[in-house]
């Protein structure tokens, strides 16, 4: 049984697909999402990848800020129930999963691979990838370099405005004073991590935490996360995928309860 | 008798000369505050402008975020304090003063010239002057041309996002749809009268309602906020100097009961 899953979030579409609700057999994502090209584009990359048209599915089902635009699929799901979904199959011992997304937060209690609570921050910019977008932009760097250059701090440095256009104007004056952009980026992350912390303890962190979403593969967002909470945070080169993997192996649920 | 009020605001500095705690008889503004040449700038103003010398002050009273750096003043109180005490002075009726200035917004409520409850945001852009600079920067446009702009729309454009970083992409893709600029503008307008709404009705709204700070110079935001509110919004020509006003004020009682 293959069974397909699309998260069309609001930054990026993601698609997977599963034999046998077990195997992830391709995966596609794109950097655009919901109200775009995105969808189509993801779909013309995972059929390339797997060899198979949309027609040879057993079932699709969609998730994410867009998924009810994507007409293909068979049904659709809140993204907070796959990304718990996705999260469990990775993660067999997942207790709070933390989603940085493009333009949200989300941290979900999660027991026995089922959401039992939730917090989530949809509607400022402080604490999600757009905050790392827009200091990246001011830093004139990539934000896919963002990890590599901090790792290469010496020097603490402390941005105390969580919000992002107050934390901006803080940067650009590190920059004047001639700060080291390493240190910055450093102060960077750890501002995240600490506004995404304060939504985290709303919820209750238990062991294990995994992030997921995008800015998980940032491993400085990563590290000072771990610092802030205390606890070890897990993550999987497929961060970005946990939303479509869930999608996919609820798919494949209905697709068996038939 | 003649005192002297300082505010040294976050973006901007503000001074009033009072003579017998009664009348004004000088006034300057320069547009940088705490931290800057703010504070030294608006004083050679003031004394241009009244050909006093700070020596011939009878006492001068600092108030405002950078109140502590000014070492001519004889002593300091809060910008709460003095906000109120300006806003009295000017409207004796009032009762509410919403006071939006360039990094924060305060709603107070006035009983008999006492301040008596506030409210106040300083951690978040939306809905502070910050919020119309970073709109007037991506429409390319003056601050202080957002008014007069905005009195040209003829259609209404909803803005949904309150945070400034979510609005301003809302304006980006709004412009490049081809909205009207105008349009765009009244949105804006009625978008941070919202957002600064929100903060009154937690304090309580009763008439008069008298708007200070530098947005209060835009009746566009002064309008939008009438119709949010439901009631008539009172506003002067020195609003930006309420709270000099009310330094200067004070130093006059301070003066007296020596
Ligand atoms: S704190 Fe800053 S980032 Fe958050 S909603 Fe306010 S303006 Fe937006």
């Amino acid at each position: 049984i293959i069974t397909m899953g699309i998260d069309v979030g609001s930054t990026a579409s993601k698609c997977i697909v599963l034999k046998d609700g077990k195997e992830i057999i391709g995966k596609a994502l794109t950097d655009v999402g919901a109200g775009t090209s995105g969808p189509e584009r993801v779909v013309r990359s995972i059929v390339e990848t797997t060899g198979m048209q949309l027609e040879e599915m057993d079932y699709i089902l969609a998730t994410g800020y867009g998924r009810n635009s994507f007409e293909q699929a068979q049904s659709q799901m809140s993204e907070l129930s796959c990304h718990a979904r996705g999260a469990y199959f990775l993660f067999p011992e997942v207790h709070t999963v933390i989603d940085i997304g493009g333009q949200d937060v989300k941290v979900l209690q999660i027991e026995n691979g089922a959401m039992i609570n939730f917090q989530m921050n949809d509607k400022c910019a402080a604490g999600t990838g757009r905050f790392l977008d827009v200091m990246a932009r001011v830093l004139e760097v990539k934000v896919s370099d963002l990890a590599m250059l901090g790792s290469h701090s010496t020097k603490k440095i402390g941005i105390s405005s969580t919000c992002t256009v107050f934390a901006e104007s803080e940067v650009i004056s590190q920059l004047a004073q001639g700060t080291d952009k390493c240190d910055i980026i450093n102060g960077i992350h750890h501002s995240i991590s600490h506004r995404v912390a304060g939504l985290a303890h709303r919820v209750g962190v238990r062991d294990q935490v995994v992030m997921t979403g995008g800015v998980a593969q940032n491993s400085g967002v990563v590290q000072a996360l771990e610092e802030e909470l205390g606890h070890k945070v897990y993550t999987s080169p497929i961060t970005q995928y946990v939303g479509a993997l869930g999608a996919a192996l609820f798919a494949y649920q209905k697709r068996v309860k038939k």
